[in-house]
């Protein structure tokens, strides 16, 4: 259970509302989560994480299902319960198939084990990958 | 340096030569890099880590940039200076632009900070987390 | 649930005892608590790590507040739930404010973003930072 | 070596002249750190972790020392070798002694220990700390 | 819980029961544990994990118990809590005793400390460590 | 670099001698490595990190390979060069092979990936694996 509670919308400050606001337009939902309303004690942690997430979570040059992606599998990768569980649901709303999702984990698989393969077997890295474009 | 040294081809048995013929020929390249050569010494694992690797990383629901995408921040969570080296330079290969690198490792820190937030905060997953299609 | 069970103060031996013991008195509390109560089943392990703890969190050139935040820094970088609920309480114990605690939380959430920008980006250590009184 | 090598104030555009030249006055300093130069490609990157750390690494509740201190500890925590040299000597820049180097060390290599005892112990959390204030 | 459920034996295709009872028949138990069942929505997956597993995790070079203690040794240093209760109990039916237990745990709390002081002291390899037989 | 540079023994007090003295008699060695003479300006941590190291790395329950292959493993997982230098080294001394060391890193390697597989499946922990003698 969360260290200092969380605060519901209705005992809110107008300034957290107005995050709060944001956070349900931008993502059509009718509730905030567990996460902001815990972070919510700090109003500049609770404005700056929702204006990073915003900004970065949205389209670019990747689209938002493969940042998605990305996202749950950093999470993956440390072993965070609750931003799996948060960021798998909003991959799936932004269409991520089981396929996807088994892919996905696979390369998170692939990845830790070969990391610590070249760890243990102490490679050193290529020539080749040492030569790009320094200025 | 390779804790074992490199098994270069020349030196290498008919089986890791099998091996390193395949790489090349998947990867459309002419030599096989060092991670390959350093765990050529245990033929199991190199064959075992080549079919994982090659079968992963090919395109299925994910195509092969996304799963580049997303085996490079794993390892940049990993802090794997090979890994992201190498794979870097691979998914450069599949079409990765500079634009795609900056947003992939913006959500790389974004969720590398996200994870220790909640888990700092002690956030509880929310119920609407926790009810998908359990049988 | 703790694989081996807890040894409570009425079950332990003497020399467990003796450990449970000089804890509650250090810490000026009438029980301890599951960690060590898990880890008894090893007096080695027991004593070691109680005489390490006690030593290390001790008031010196570090006040044992700023010791403390450290600690929760670390668990939370760790995403260990148990050593951040229970250094979080004992930092309360000594004085952290809900502010100290936003502000720790802030300085994790930033050094685990940017850990990972400068492994992404590959970024070599500045030549200014090489030269530290190295004999 | 970065992969992108490095921007150089001469070579900057001036949106990123202007970051280079906040980060100089801010920290009294007559050049940019390789950090800062290489996540420059990214314009919106550089300017967001700029802020980030300038308003998160200021004196607040907690003195700007402390908080390196807490940055040196996550990032030995991770094992960035990058971020350790430079958060270091930015401690040491701020008054850091080594006793008080000593001290922190200490403090993370306890908890990197205890962390893991904790999870192989499987250790539950006490219900004294699931008692927070929640709402 | 789960993501997607799990599949239990009686809903199983017929080749993710082959797999059910290749892992029943290798163990000599009656049903397989949520791991299996939790991935066994992933065929590919399910096959090459058990495959991997089943082959990595018997008799070699490495007796059984000592790569069982390995295994809850990294899953200790990853904090993963099912890992560790699950490859616990395994190492427990092969053989591995309380004592066994303790000390395997106080390697892993030492390894873990040094391998942070280590970095934090930014100790660099010895070059006798450097000449292992490169070729 | 070392952050404090070497303490060398023609330069060490009696009392820093006197580790390192125990450290060649125990090691059957004629010098420390960089590890012992970066961590020697603090007297604290050298003493009570080689009296743990000492005391930890004996035989026991467990003998000393399969502690170093142990450790190996771990800092494997933590992917620290140094310790992954010099306990291979170390290991190698007490008899390991390197049909060993593929083993062991086999069984990192599919750790590292089951370890990720379970968080990123949302596995949750088998009845059967909670019940282990809880007093």
């Amino acid at each position: 259970m969360s260290t200092l509670g969380f605060i519901e919308y209705e005992n809110a400050s107008p300034q957290v509302r107005a995050v709060y606001d944001d956070i349900m337009t931008t993502r059509k939902i009718d509730h905030v989560t567990n996460f902001w309303k815990a972070i919510a004690h700090d109003l500049t942690t609770l404005k700056s994480t929702w204006e990073a997430t915003k900004k970065i979570m949205a389209a670019g040059a990747l689209d938002p299902l493969t940042k998605e992606l990305i996202y749950v599998a950093v999470s993956a990768s440390n072993l965070c319960e609750y931003c799996i569980a948060a960021h798998t649901a909003g991959a799936r709303k932004k269409g991520m198939t089981n396929e996807m999702f088994h892919e996905m984990m696979s390369v998170v698989g692939l990845a830790s084990a070969n990391n610590r393969l070249v760890a243990g077997y102490q490679v050193e890295v290529d020539e080749e990958y040492k030569t790009g474009g320094k200025s």
